[in-house]
């Protein structure tokens, strides 16, 4: 790993490949006063990001009673974090080509999994990139929901 | 990958490589009603979690208000999952063994890094280590504090 700080435009590039990964895995962090924080597998979809848990998992009552996710990409050293809301709770029998896309990026289909799920579809508002030291200057590529860069 | 799940003491036992491991990150989720995570070096030190942090960055002002981190260490196909307790805030300057258990196991040293940082030392309270679906059973390995393997 070099020490050159990427440009703005590299970094909102990185983060995009890591939204379209397939089977891109992350960290969701909510809250309901106490911290919760789990691995979950995303897709993203019209400028989304698609988690699929169920209703009444902590992450799911958590963010339809508060709204707000923080979720970490990539690993500790090569860092995305994003600060998202809940735009649309979508019942998995009901999610059309949203749907579509989460089984088709990832190694499940959660319309699979029972009435039971669904899922969430957050927008990002803030998001930060950084791998290293050099970099934590400019690590802000989109605010207010817009990107930056 | 193997499906063959790890017993209880093996799962253990990979937990605590990871805790001693150099340089060991960790995904770090704390609240102040909205989520908060961030990624910090930890070490493991008289069988506390020990943070380096500012004391008036979001994770010291929420874990000093709450006193509760949840703390993901591996990837998010090798997790461990800790909840944990604020037992006590040390100034770096004041921070004798345990800070030089933490510049022994990483690579800074937060005592260099000036009257504003702080170690947070965190008492496990329950751990959860899986790898995949099989081993989600069994993924209990401490709860209240005491290790049930």
């Amino acid at each position: 790993m070099t020490d050159e700080p990427r440009s703005g435009p590299e970094r909102k590039a990185d983060v995009l490949a890591k939204l379209n990964a397939p089977v891109a895995d992350a960290w969701v962090a909510t809250a309901d006063g106490d911290p919760y924080l789990v691995p979950l597998t995303l897709a993203w979809f019209g400028e989304r990001v698609l988690l699929a848990t169920a209703s009444k998992s902590p992450t799911g009552r958590n963010l339809t009673r508060s709204g707000r996710a923080r979720i970490a990409l990539g690993d500790t050293r090569d860092v995305v974090l994003i600060d998202a809301v809940l735009d649309e709770t979508i019942p998995v029998g009901e999610s059309g080509a949203a749907g579509e896309a989460y089984a088709e990026q990832n190694d499940w289909d959660p319309r699979t999994a029972g009435s039971g799920y669904v899922f969430l579809a957050l927008r990002p508002e803030r998001i930060r990139a950084w791998r290293n030291e050099s970099e934590i200057s400019g690590s802000l590529v989109m605010r207010d929901g817009v990107w930056l860069v």
